[in-house]
């Protein structure tokens, strides 16, 4: 039976609900940090999806583990009025290792508060954000006693290993997680500490490129001349990869790629850094080929094909007259929508079998990428409701530049998908001191309610 | 006073000495073998300095250690007959490091015979074939009570760690080492078996590429196709250094390169190989392009470039999403005669400047190419000597593919340089169970003293 709630919910008392819990919410989420879920390591992993589950049916979330080939993914529901639309709440309860230990000042599993940050690994990635979203769900129900939509929240305990079963879930449980969109609140706000509704994400295709010829490694003054060098052919096959000015010249590389919409090309307006800024903060004295492009226009429009190593022969020392064997590239392709990972797969394998027939090639994992159109009906009801809880329009990012399993939602699921970071850019995910600002803690759970009942409104 | 030696030398009577004191001879190289004297550890080496000067002075040389900035320089003469060549026979007394020692059968210093060879360090590199060469003296003056032709023995202690006073002392003691030709025994004879009369050597030139763009590595995703990539840097700039048809595109590169003369073509053509059988030996497929060039004329007559290393970014299982920061090309030419070392390195310093001016270049230690024209005088006599001692016709070599600092003899002393090595082909010289076949030993001594009967049947 459907709840029935007073609609439009009044989000001013529902913000004073949540400031009047500040203290009480930040206790229970130094709770749930105090679980270590590190499924790199299988430590704790179980437990605390225990301890998130029950959290989930306390606050009025019907909640169950969906079978998957891993860690419990858990689906917590709660049905809303006749008519409203349906949101998908995306989070992963899992944590990265904390090493090095020694480089924390307060225990990763010892939440404490600093400076107006919360200090515990998963502060930010991933606990202090999906925690917000059960906050306001509960803030929602103890203010108007029923929520103003459709609410599935679904947590996975496997997304800091790459998602492996993710992707099968969704695709066998299709019913059970059908919604009419997906919302994932992960990763930091902007650079500029400006909240951001992300559209869309980079695919990504890894591979390994190997050239071997003689048997062991030769002198290179009785060989050099004579025997092929399995560098120069990964030297000479990388350079009819990409050219010097930054294009990939991969055989129809480009084919499926599209040009920005003008709405996109409005939103990357809206996004434009300050070049010398960006480059200074890396240290880097210019920015790569073609650079005439602009800055948020490759990282959200463009694929790239990096090289993330090269390794052959000698790297020690001095010198070693040395003429190596074996030789390894490895590379990744950033995909942008259109692309797929088997079609860019294809193409590079024939690229190589075509120039450089020797060398073996080996294909790592692939993500495929995802993109929201930003005339999605759900673009203005959000970056309303993103605005109404933290006072200040998010800027609209067509693609972020990484890569996250978005693809399930928008290619799998067929829903818009949307990314509302609520982390502090200096969040320090995946490193020492891992933190979330508490205020940004509280705007998150203020942004949760608002964003539902802006999903309300439409119904 | 010379000695005034009676001419021809009658060789029969020499050899039958050599061979009627073969136990001894065999003793006596075992004695000296005992003597550890590794130059890169600093072992031994000036007591085996000691001990062979000893010998030296014994055989019937006045010898004296000349100045030098490291191990002694031992400098052994004995004057001939008014008139006859003076010819200069260099060696060095250090050896390569034994390591690793468990995978010798007898200790490296333990001299033991075992099927026909004797294993010991230095048994083939160097002490077995210049002590061959003071033995042949020694016969000499044992049959004929004086030699044919001057002498001057130049056995220094520094060669396994590159010779690093040998052009110096060479410069400061022009005065002392006159004479009309260089002969160095050391390295193998041919695969095939056959005994050389070398004729030249390749220069080398050693070099560094290094690329810096940010800082530290970067997200793949948040900066690839962004931030400029090390790898990306040297795999562009040297693609314009080397083409895929193996021809170095260094500007001007090739200038000073010179042809083939008509009779270097005719003793290459003696040493064709069988290109399917040295491809086999190492596990190669092909040969490197241009595979029309025949394989000796590529390792005489062409200079190379070849990449000892490159490294940099993620090296590890699996892949990483990285950005490198920083990447090196380790690299090597081997000059051929008439292009130089200076020369070379100003070329390539000014294709980098002109390609891509933000890689760093460090040149590491270079030497020139030498090459004795085979219509000197010295060649035909020195074959016929080669033969006479080992009953066939020696291979003529007009250049190695390797790198020694013969240009000292060539280029600063100013005279002909020969290399007629003694050693078998798997004399495992800088390798464990170092050994020379008895009987090369003992053709070496034979063929020492029919040389120097040779030059002395000139004078």
């Amino acid at each position: 039976m459907p709840d029935t709630a007073p609609r439009p919910i009044d989000l001013p008392t529902v913000f004073a609900h949540v400031d009047a819990h500040r203290q009480v919410f930040l206790d229970r989420l130094a709770d749930y940090l105090r679980h270590p879920s590190i499924s790199a390591e299988g430590v704790g992993v179980g437990e605390t999806a225990a301890y998130v589950g029950d959290v989930m049916e306390q606050i009025g979330l019907a909640t169950r583990a969906l079978p998957s080939g891993g860690w419990p993914v858990l689906l917590g529901e709660r049905a809303g009025p006749p008519g409203a639309p349906t949101v998908l709440l995306y989070g992963h309860y899992d944590v990265q290792p904390p090493d090095p230990l020694e480089a924390w000042v307060s225990p990763p599993f010892a939440p404490t508060v600093r400076d107006g940050r919360l200090y515990a690994r998963g502060a930010g990635d991933n606990k202090g954000q999906h925690f917000a979203q059960l906050l306001a769900i509960e803030s929602l129900l103890a203010v108007a006693g029923a929520l103003p939509c459709s609410v599935k929240v679904l947590l996975e305990g496997e997304e800091e290993i790459g998602s492996p079963h993710l992707a099968e879930t969704v695709r066998e449980q299709r019913d059970a997680l059908a919604a009419d969109l997906v919302i994932t609140s992960d990763g930091p706000v902007h650079e500029s500490g400006r909240s951001q509704l992300v559209c869309g994400v980079r695919g990504v295709v890894s591979f390994e490129l190997r050239a071997r010829h003689a048997e062991r490694d030769l002198h290179s003054g009785n060989w050099g001349g004579v025997a092929p060098n399995p560098l120069w052919t990964l030297v000479h096959l990388l350079s009819t990869m990409k050219d010097e000015r930054g294009l990939i010249s991969v055989d129809g590389f480009y084919d499926n790629v599209l040009a920005p919409t003008p709405a996109e090309d409005a939103a990357l307006a809206e996004l434009s850094v300050d070049d010398a800024a960006v480059r200074r903060s890396v240290g880097l004295a210019r920015f790569d080929e073609p650079t005439e492009r602009p800055y948020a226009d490759r990282l959200a429009f463009w694929p790239t094909l990096t090289l993330n190593g090269l390794h052959g022969g000698y790297g020690g020392p001095g010198s070693k007259t040395v003429l190596p064997h074996e030789a390894v590239a490895k590379c990744d392709v950033r995909l942008v929508e259109a692309q797929s990972v088997a079609e860019v797969q294809g193409k590079i394998a024939a690229h190589v079998a075509r120039h450089a027939p020797e060398v073996e090639i080996d294909f790592g994992s692939g993500m495929e990428p995802s993109k929201t159109p930003l005339d999605s009906p759900y673009v203005a009801p959000l970056r309303a409701a993103i605005a109404t809880a933290q006072g200040a329009e998010p800027l609209l990012v067509p693609s972020l530049g990484g890569s996250l399993p978005d693809y399930v939602w928008t290619k799998l699921l067929g829903v818009p998908a949307f990314g509302v970071p609520y982390a502090n850019p200096d969040e320090a995910n995946h490193a020492p001191n891992e933190n979330i600002e508490v205020e940004r803690f509280y705007a998150g759970i203020k942004t949760g309610a608002a964003m539902l009942a802006a999903l309300g409104a439409m119904g």
